[in-house]
């Protein structure tokens, strides 16, 4: 199993951000050939009170490396990508992932 | 459910990282009172074949936030905390989510 994580920093305007995250960029996402499970995460602490590094943590899960690749090059895994501008005003950053390498 | 997400930047020496994390540190995790889940991933590339923002992501898995916070403030969490100067000597970046908020 892989997945793919999304860090997104602080956005301009939480609200605005939240908004178009739930109602336009993750039912795209569910869209995404071979996904097998999307985990949206809002981040609300650090163990030591200190700032948080990003606002939301977003993973997709697939069966393999291809299959992750093929999920994101399909028209729906780039109608994701061009969405990022229309929200991430806190920039993403993007990363694939082995899980128990 | 929540979740505690570590991001381990690059080790100066992936062997012994690798090496540490699996025998001496996962197993560490893993006795930490009330974890649901551990998911150590190593991260592999990234969408457009930068530089890999990080080395490892792991996540642990717990019902909720003062389950979590029990289990990291037990002795066997502290001992995880602690074992970090060990082998993370990329830096390590810890923060909490809340799953699907």
């Amino acid at each position: 199993m892989v997945k793919a994580t999304a860090l997104y920093g602080h956005p301009e305007k939480p609200e605005a951000f939240d908004e178009h995250y739930t109602r336009t960029h993750a039912p795209l996402v569910e869209k995404i050939p071979n996904l097998q499970r999307f985990e949206p995460a809002k981040i609300v602490a650090t163990p030591d009170g200190s700032e948080l590094p990003y606002y939301l943590i977003a993973e997709l899960y697939f069966e393999d490396l291809e299959q992750l690749q093929d999920g994101f090059d399909s028209d729906e895994g780039q109608a994701v990508a061009a969405d990022f501008e229309n929200f991430a005003t806190g920039g993403v950053s993007l990363f694939f992932s082995e899980i128990g390498a």
